[in-house]
């Protein structure tokens, strides 16, 4: 035995106990005669104490000077009160004077400080990950993970819901991203695909009668990765069957507030839903961050037809108001300007105008606008004096909202209104089941192809299919999109009408989905689920602004894991047993 | 909403509630005027009951008539108490008087019969594996698997053990099994490789300092398959940090006698403790299945030098005694001596002796062996009146050992003595460090080159390696292996000689195994761990002879999963874009 505790249990009531510990030595501290050592393990840190002048500890003092940091040691002795306390410890009331010393292991000087706050650079920490996670503030994010995810199976399995592992080794699907292939060596020529998510066989599971499905399961995109992507990434993947899109959006609500109430100790209210039709007027964006209002007002009827020609041949004129932000400066005013103009976002310029103390509207197109016209403009705002009004129009209604979106988050940032340990969540319902397509010329399955239309929308199929509102749903989070999905079609029919909308042949659905549409010929439940991204519902709970940070070894922007050396090459033994060649690059 | 309950929770105390419910149809039965419908879903079977004589039915009751197998309904009605109950049903007593009908999904007639005794042979089901998983006994085995997932999970948990996931995409290991692999498309001409188990990572993780880590994980070998190997299986993964085998062998004893308990509901004694010697040497198997005795007696001492040159060259000779087993017949004996010479056992002959009502021991080579001599044997076996001995001789005493052990088994299953309802479950230690390998004509690791020597056998690097005992142990279950591990050399010096006997230069193991000494270099704790192969703990738990019974989606020996038809072809896109080909086969 190692140890009788760890690090970070012992406190005041503990005084005179002989004890064992174990771990790593996080610092060295000599003070004339006295040499203390912190003493690190996950649990916490506990101070070990040597004095010189104490004949009992004699030898041991010069071995502990000679102690480095991270080397991993093994100290016996007895607790006692701490001369100086430290309160910023839980283990802070007492220290252990020590009667035996062992290194267990010694340790070479790190790359890098095993601090929260250390001088590694990413790629470093990156390259020693095994180091980096010795970090409190990094091995916390993955303590809250695995508290997380214990907590969504206690709840699920409560709830009848069964975990069932379903194959990484499958096929290569027809739609969707890129997939991940594996060469296969007792089938040579073929492959089998890595998946980029269950849902087909989720769906088969309902058809086999499994009722309640989930699975923390690691899927797959082979994707150009952006900022905060990973090929691959976990999910929450869950369905029901004979359910509505109520009995699912009850269901998962519920297990929000159970990781809320578990986890963070908060009560989370009822959710608000808002339609995908609310969310684009009023926020510009299908994952609104209601954690603060600012919504969008139109302006096209109060600000056309006075001669700005900007304005008057816009299809869309809209703005935001930033309360108390009338105090902007001119500086800070072009900063703005110049970040809507940023070409990621791409308008072409920005209209302000403050609300005076006097009541007054000072506006930067004062020469076009009579002072009632502005007024008219700060009623439509609800804004009172010291209020900022900011305002986009362009020629594309959609590509306006958006970038109007952008620039409400940013002055949402700006005026400290994105708290990270303030939670605002709603559902965003009623998606289109179609968007329009330029690329490919065609309305394109906003969801996918298995996505339900609401029951009174299905007229509209043969008349107006852009018009079918869809049983889809996500859950928003502070602007992020945690989880969504829908209700799938269990109807042959109108699953046929469908595909037939998307503009596939009765042959082409058949090549495609064809395997999925013979299971339902075979009696499937009506049923629907949805899927949380595990990796965005962590990072939202610690506050990161990166997904990788709550994965134990990420890979970089390259897909690449620099501790391990993945992908690499491969010995020609194993290409000739796979059959396979590597094509010479031009 | 679609029910009110489900098809297994009504009961004689529901009698005249109103009730929803929705499944699937298993059985139609007409009676004259009545019709009666088992309704199925996954909670259980609920009888729907049509009165042709009952004008609220009249028109129901034809429209009941026309349901097919498999159909989806949906019935609404009054729980009625049933005329004739049927005690084999939780729900036998009542029955539901329909009074609203829907089919939610007609249902083609299905390829076989959804029974328990189904008429689909194994073929058929595995490619309409979501129509076999509707059969009660199939999903009881995934039923059964989430529950003991579950229990993992929750005792490790209490246990402070945090779930890490470790990446799927990783880098291909230089020993062990062949790797499955996945062309990188960002890094052309490089590979990921799935990982055979998440070793290394979880000894960093124990560098890392997360002192307790566990994982279900997903496992890849590409190798031959053989009759209960799958290409991906699921393995509950675990590791500990300053521990000593004693303490591993505590907590997941403790682990053990957890699922026991809670899926069994049985008190699983301590768990007895064999050595790997006693193991070879009592039951010629490293896995003995002690749900029964009938131990190995060598007969060396006893039986050679008598002129029965069989026995007299032989390097071992050992027998079994099956208990009350004197009556086998002349063709039941003829039947093992065939069963023991078939080529997967091998051995050349089988010799018996019977011990008669009087005492007397009548042999197979009586014209050798006196009744005294005989008599000695039948001591050393603790034989009795109407026992019978098996014994086997051979030049190679592990070969004689291993084709022993095979008659012991056959004996046990012949004699009803592995009753898949008894567990007997014991930890196998001291495993040898080293084995000799014929092929490679050098020791090799018996578990992997990282196991730690038992500290006092650690001399006997230098002089008798092959002698040198590992801190090393298997968890075996009726037989099989259901657990596995080892303490790790955290020792730089000791993990350079164990490579050195293992026949690596310096150069050779910094070259396979640099990337994790070099982790170790910056201080490593002691630390050691096991991983269970879940598949076949469920099967065990659920008596299965197959693990592929408790796989939601399995493979067949072909590697093939027959139902998605992976793995399959890509296009040329893919191939463009991940730049390798398919060569040519010859």
């Amino acid at each position: 035995m190692y140890r009788t505790t760890t690090c970070g249990e012992l406190r005041i009531t503990d005084v005179n106990k002989q004890v064992t510990l174990a771990g790593w030595v996080q610092r060295v501290r000599k003070m004339g005669g006295m040499t203390f050592i912190d003493l690190r393990d996950r649990y916490g840190i506990t101070q070990l104490a040597f004095d010189q002048s104490n004949p009992a500890q004699a030898a041991l003092f010069d071995e502990a000077n000679k102690l480095g940091r991270e080397f991993v040691i093994q100290a016996t002795g007895t607790v006692r009160e701490r001369f100086s306390k430290n309160d910023q410890l839980p283990t802070g009331d007492i220290e252990i004077e020590v009667t035996a010393l062992k290194v267990l292991n010694p340790a070479a000087v790190p790359p890098f400080t095993i601090e929260d706050d250390t001088d590694g650079g990413d790629d470093l920490r990156m390259r020693y990950r095994y180091l980096d996670l010795r970090r409190q503030c990094v091995r916390r994010n993955l303590e809250l993970r695995h508290k997380m995810a214990f907590e969504v199976r206690s709840y699920l399995d409560k709830q009848g819901f069964l975990e069932v592992e379903t194959p990484v080794l499958v096929n290569s699907t027809p739609e969707g991203a890129r997939d991940f292939v594996v060469p296969s060596r007792m089938n040579p020529g073929t492959f089998y695909a890595l998946p980029q998510s269950p849902q087909i066989l989720k769906q088969l599971l309902m058809v086999s009668g499994f009722d309640r499905y989930f699975q923390i399961v690691k899927c797959f995109r082979d994707e150009d990765l952006r900022a905060d992507r990973q090929p691959e990434f976990t999910q929450i993947d869950c369905e029901m069957s004979f359910v509505e899109q109520e009995d699912i959006l009850e269901m998962f609500e519920g297990m929000t507030r159970h990781l809320f109430k578990t986890i963070k100790n908060i009560d989370l209210p009822r959710l608000p839903r808002m339609t995908w039709h609310d969310a684009m007027k009023y926020y510009g964006s299908d994952k609104p961050d209601t954690r603060f209002e600012m919504r969008f007002v139109e302006l096209m009827d109060i600000l056309q037809g006075f001669g700005f020609s900007v304005f008057d041949n816009a299809a869309y004129i809209g703005g935001i108001c930033a309360k108390g932000a009338a105090g902007y400066s001119r500086k800070q005013i072009d900063q703005l300007t110049d970040f809507v103009k940023r070409p990621q976002i791409g308008a072409k310029g920005l209209v302000y105008a403050r609300v005076e103390q006097d009541g007054t509207v000072k506006s930067s197109v004062d020469k076009f606008y009579s002072q009632q016209t502005l007024q008219s403009m700060k009623a439509a705002f609800n804004a009172e004096p010291g209020d900022l009004i900011l305002i986009l129009s362009g020629d594309d209604a959609d590509k306006t909202r958006k970038q109007l979106s952008e620039l409400r988050l940013e002055m949402g940032s700006q005026l400290g209104l994105r708290d990270k340990n303030k939670y605002s969540c709603l559902w965003v319902v009623d998606f289109p089941m179609y968007e329009w397509s330029d690329e490919e010329q065609r309305l394109m399955a906003m969801h996918h192809p298995f996505t339900s239309p609401k029951p009174e929308d299905i007229p509209l199929l043969d008349t107006n299919p852009a018009a079918v509102r869809a049983n889809a749903y996500d859950m928003v989070i502070n602007g992020v999109e945690v989880g969504g999905g829908s209700i799938r079609i269990h109807d042959a029919k109108l699953q046929e009408k469908v595909f037939e909308i998307l503009g596939f042949t009765p042959e082409q659905a058949q090549a495609k989905f064809g395997f999925l549409m013979n299971a339902f010929k075979y009696g499937a439940p009506p049923h629907g689920g949805l899927a949380y991204g595990l990796d965005r519902f962590v990072s939202l709970f610690a506050g990161l602004d990166s997904i990788r940070d709550c994965i134990a070894f990420p890979k970089n922007n390259q897909g690449k894991d620099v501790m391990l050396g993945a992908p690499g090459p491969i010995d020609q033994k194993q290409f000739d047993e796979l059959k396979i060649r590597v094509v010479e690059q031009e």
